[in-house]
């Protein structure tokens, strides 16, 4: 093992003290300008690795944005990452993702995870936090959740991903989920579908509740009586899809809805399952509507018409929003982009 | 912003000078017990963050373990992280994950960011790292980047997962992925098989090397006559899958493949989809079979045939190989996991 270079290695071939070291180190006292740049240099000069805090401080900045996110299974995680990556690697950042999905899916460890990752990236001074999912998609965050998150910004540029905490006042980037869920239902509607159900996500969680009152609208002013049991939440994964598919699937022909909105693409592709076990072609007997446009929606059999969240220019504005709140430069405080209609095979006018 | 606790603060309230804080912070040379203690406890008292680096030499570990990896995009590398995570929380360790794909699939610019995130690693400190794909895939990576990766492991416990850099000595724990692909292609020769095409991959790259080679194996001992322009190479994408399967699958019938061996899963499902575009049904017409195992493979119609790279074990074991690095505990230089085959729906006996 190389022995990394310390305080005293750098005081001794200044031929300074250590205290004058520190002075610049953590510069927290003034130190003569030429003293200054012979210990930068020095330490500069040396093969072995100067430490991250000894870099940031005399660089004012580590160049990396820690990024937390719940699960990076869930391939629309990613895809936001990619255009995040993306923009902010052309402006010199570089990111850590830090995954805060709990072993067994248990909310409140996901939540604790989150404040040890809040935590662990004030310490290793990172630029910038971008938080996207978790605990900023809850429709009613605890204070603490929501304090530990103003605390961050206080210290470090925050930004919100497609959530929000109530009161926080934090940068936000983000879709317009409820328009989203306007355009999947209209969709729907205009195909002649009249029964149709919304399945997938969870009802305490903001995403989830922007989606339904998007369906719920459509559905309002289209004059179609609203089911309260043919909207059915559970999760965002196909497992849930396939679960909550079937249950609607398994009524009879003629009770049973002829067009599924689902939460997201996940749960899309587990109704796709669910019709083809049930033997229900799709979308000739039934029609199904993805959210999200993650890649696999284009590579499902049929292909999945879905809504687009536009993953990567959320992930690009969201590098953009990033830089300047790290160069300190006037930005908006919420960014909305628009979500967009995409047709594919998984839907047609409902069978006569 | 809050004034971080300085050096100085911590020397003030200690009642002892800026170089015994150094001292105890570096840990470099000898300090009396009790003031160590003492000086310990006012960092550790403060409401304040105290510094990643100060943290880290205090408890001799920072608790971080970096991971670099190629793309998180891929489905294959978050459920090894999945697994690994899992694992490695539960021994109290967190990561960073560092994604070193490169914008527009340049491998010098993604051999040069995993560089960058080797350094970044050490700065920061972190008490190991992962590299699973990028230059560890490669059959002849330069000397440069075994060397980097060499010296990386001279400060950090390095693990390489289901790769290898030829004289590094690292260690490593990987699926036996020659094994895997004779595991795919007995099953289709097992089927009655004997026009198999393999796609997929890249040919500089040891993992596809390793396919191959499993591939031929088979169809030799099979006495089956091999065919160059039926082993096609070009990526790991759900598009280049598309692309090598439509070359073969556009041949008149009796002279293409009645099955495709593919190098992952990706190119797998693409395959699925050209097979749909030429109207080719699968498995009637068309056998094809994956590679890796990852939960898409279970979600297409018809569901993916597959061999298991056994993600989350794979991940599972290389955190507990990891932790014996980290708390210098002896372990195997090299643990190999067997991989398995997965039949769904995707295979069948050819038509006659």
């Amino acid at each position: 093992m190389i022995k990394p270079v310390t305080v005293y290695d750098i005081a001794k071939e200044a031929n300074v003290s250590v205290a004058t070291v520190s002075r610049v180190l953590n510069n927290s006292a003034p130190v003569k300008e030429s003293t200054r740049e012979k210990i930068a240099g020095i330490i500069a000069k040396h093969q072995f690795q100067p430490n991250a805090l000894a870099r940031s401080l005399f660089k004012k900045e580590t160049g990396m944005i820690g990024i937390i996110l719940p699960d990076i299974t869930n391939p629309f995680f990613p895809e936001v990452l990619s255009g995040l990556d993306i923009e902010a690697r052309s402006k010199g950042y570089t990111f850590f993702l830090c995954d805060s999905v709990s072993s067994n899916r248990d909310f409140t460890e996901q939540y604790d995870r989150e404040t040890r990752f809040l935590n662990i990236l004030m310490e290793k001074q990172v630029d910038g936090i971008v938080l996207i999912g978790g605990r900023i998609n809850l429709a009613k965050p605890s204070k603490e959740m929501v304090q530990e998150v103003v605390e961050a910004g206080k210290r470090v540029p925050v930004l919100l991903i497609n959530g929000n905490l109530p009161g926080a006042s934090l940068h936000r980037v983000a879709v317009d989920e409820k328009k989203g869920a306007e355009l999947a239902a209209r969709h729907l509607v205009e195909l002649g579908h009249r029964n149709i159900a919304f399945i997938g996500g969870f009802k305490q969680m903001s995403n989830t509740i922007q989606r339904i009152q998007g369906f719920r609208n459509v559905l309002r002013e289209s004059g179609i009586k609203e089911r309260s049991d043919w909207i059915r939440t559970g999760g965002f994964s196909v497992a849930q899809g396939i679960e909550l598919a079937e249950e609607l699937l398994q009524l009879p022909i003629g009770e049973r809805p002829t067009a599924l909105q689902c939460a997201n693409d996940l749960v899309a592709i587990g109704a796709l399952k669910a019709a083809r076990r049930e033997g229900i072609s799709v979308p000739e007997q039934l029609s199904i509507v993805g959210f999200d446009d993650i890649p696999f929606a284009a590579h499902s059999i049929p292909e999945l018409t879905t809504v687009s969240l536009k993953c990567h220019e959320v992930g690009r504005t969201a590098a953009g929003v990033m830089d300047k709140l790290i160069t300190r430069t006037k930005v908006a405080k919420t960014t909305i982009l628009s979500p967009e209609l995409v047709v594919r095979e998984s839907t047609a006018p409902p069978a006569v």
